[in-house]
């Protein structure tokens, strides 16, 4: 197969990471006769320093003209401290969402056996936990407009919805429910937002077209209690923009590392494949951060091609690391290994 | 003391619970010499299903007149899956919350030492946190401007926040700070809302009047992890409205019961005590639902009075009877105590 991926390493340790995942993509092009080819672009404050934009117009193009994106992460400290920044790193990434039209965000929770014990949470309440979440990613309050007064003492953001962009989404997520252990959860705040009552309306509507799939609702406070509660009462979770950006990475949390684990953003055209962990400016070229969310989103892009058996490959190469012990101190506070040395097994392994 | 004190036992549990909180009560009188006089009204489903409103004119003028207001829980299932439902439980809260100007909401974080193991996060995780969040309660996507179009196909909510509506919570939550161990973190999506950026500016402002107190700022989506990665160090958190009402629901669960929890909502005028758990309607009339926070909730409305001594005899009541294991099911599986049990046990130990 013949795939051009476009890559964004972006800030922090995205380009370390992002390099581990390439490589696994490489010795997956050699061994089973693919041809990937990587172009590299600017995003997030890495693209502000060099050309005053987070997202310039040639890496959009680019994206746009890719059969896929691999990005790393992005953000920088010396924005987030500066409410009054014009420009942000953030705003490419939303910018980019929305361009490609990314509508959904889809992120597997599950905890690797050999890690249960790195989990916050007691062994008996994490392990056998396997449910993925449905975030929206080109709606809500994310995209709504925005208004600060003049004096700079009055500010708002709208959040809104439209029956179409939950339709879409939803959807997506009851076919993943079928092909799962068939129950859904919507989860929201209908006691309070109407953006919420319109959700429960429309997904409701659309699991007509889903009879096998058990629809329940959750509130979003609630839900932040169950999540830890009882992680394994989920199968697939669907929400809006903010509640998916609060809950996933809550939800990324309780298996034990958020170094271990990938996101996919599908539109209709297009998809991009991420790690869920940020920037993590402080781990920047000490060779330390973990690689495998990377490698792993690597493999989530071989599988959206119907690059099965490669995928596999991929997954089995980044289990056996974890049980041979070549992983980053994040999981082994001893660990002699690093983010290169990782890579290296990943890659050798295929 | 002479104090008037509204009750409002609400939905579900609510008034279960809240009748152990009024013996208590009952019995601080009568020992300590105080006259507190209780009015009970209608607020929630039970209000709507006998007047029609949520909080019916009668309530509110009673809550508006009294010292202060003592609440059970609210909500009924029958409205949270019917979308459309003009009139909801909620209503009757949130304007009350708006009428009596109680901006802000006060949850103090502890796990009780002999609960530590009923905590699902593990032991050296959850052992030694000590926190309290300061959640805004009258402004923010609660209370903007809702929309609905005709067709039922698009929906808004509009969050808005003033500085003035900042100032005043955070000077309280500086204070607290002050008490404590002078830490505040602030809760918000700067990178992402123009009302958190107003947040982050209007709070560092007002930081300049505590300089002995360390101001931090953590994104909604990193706290959520934070909270059960490392729940130690927090001291003070502060955040707006709608992210306080998740990160406090999933921050009580850490504890290991969210039966154990009060809290305060205090406005200039008025203040307003109540346990954090809901209604919990499927254990309504059972005698199983615990009744700690409703009685811890008695407590803090003492404490807010002045009446330290005597709180202080509750909260030891409190800590015996978990002590000596006369606590309800939720905390001992195999407990022969219930509602009713726990509530003799505190107010005959007064
Ligand atoms: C960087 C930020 C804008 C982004 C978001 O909130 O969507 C991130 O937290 C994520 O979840 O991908
Ligand atoms: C009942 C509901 C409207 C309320 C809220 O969201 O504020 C509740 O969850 C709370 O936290 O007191």
């Amino acid at each position: 197969m013949n795939l051009k991926i476009a890559v964004l390493p972006g800030d922090g340790i995205g380009p370390e990471v992002i390099l581990q995942a390439k490589k696994a993509l490489y010795a997956i092009a050699e061994v089973y006769n693919h041809e990937f080819v990587f172009e590299d672009a600017l995003m997030g404050a890495v693209a502000i320093d060099k050309t005053g934009s987070p997202l310039p117009e040639q890496t959009l193009n680019l994206c746009l003209n890719t059969d896929a994106v691999l990005l790393g992460a992005i953000g920088d400290p010396k924005y987030d401290n500066n409410p009054s920044a014009k420009v942000r790193p953030e705003q490419g990434l939303l910018k980019l969402r929305k361009e490609l039209g990314l509508f959904a965000n889809i992120r597997p929770i599950k905890p690797y056996k050999a890690l249960i014990e790195s989990s916050p949470l007691k062994k008996e309440i994490i392990e056998g936990a396997d449910f993925t979440i449905f975030r929206e990613l080109t709606g809500g309050a994310y995209f709504g407009t925005k208004t600060l007064n003049e004096e700079g003492t009055h500010a708002s953001d709208l959040c809104e919805y439209t029956e179409e962009e939950i339709t879409r989404i939803a959807h997506l997520a009851f076919k993943s429910a079928q092909n799962r252990r068939k129950k859904l959860t919507l989860v929201d705040k209908a006691n309070v937002l109407e953006t919420s009552r319109l959700w429960r309306k429309v997904v409701q509507k659309v699991s007509e077209n889903y009879p096998d799939v058990k629809l329940d609702f959750l509130f979003v406070d609630n839900a932040a209690m169950q999540l830890i509660l009882n992680p394994k009462q989920f199968d697939v979770i669907l929400t809006e923009n903010l509640f998916g950006d609060i809950l996933s990475d809550e939800a990324s949390v309780i298996t034990g590392s958020i170094g271990l684990l990938p996101s996919v953003s599908l539109g209709e055209k297009h998809a991009l494949f991420e790690p869920i962990h940020g920037s993590y400016p402080q781990a920047k070229g000490k060779n330390i951060a973990n690689p495998i969310a990377s490698i792993l989103a690597a493999a989530l892009l071989l599988e959206h091609f119907g690059l099965t058996k490669e995928a596999n490959v991929v997954f089995l190469a980044v289990k056996k690391a974890i049980e041979f012990n070549v992983v980053t101190v994040d999981l082994k506070p001893d660990s002699k290994f690093g983010t290169n040395e990782v890579g290296e097994f990943v890659s050798n392994f295929i």
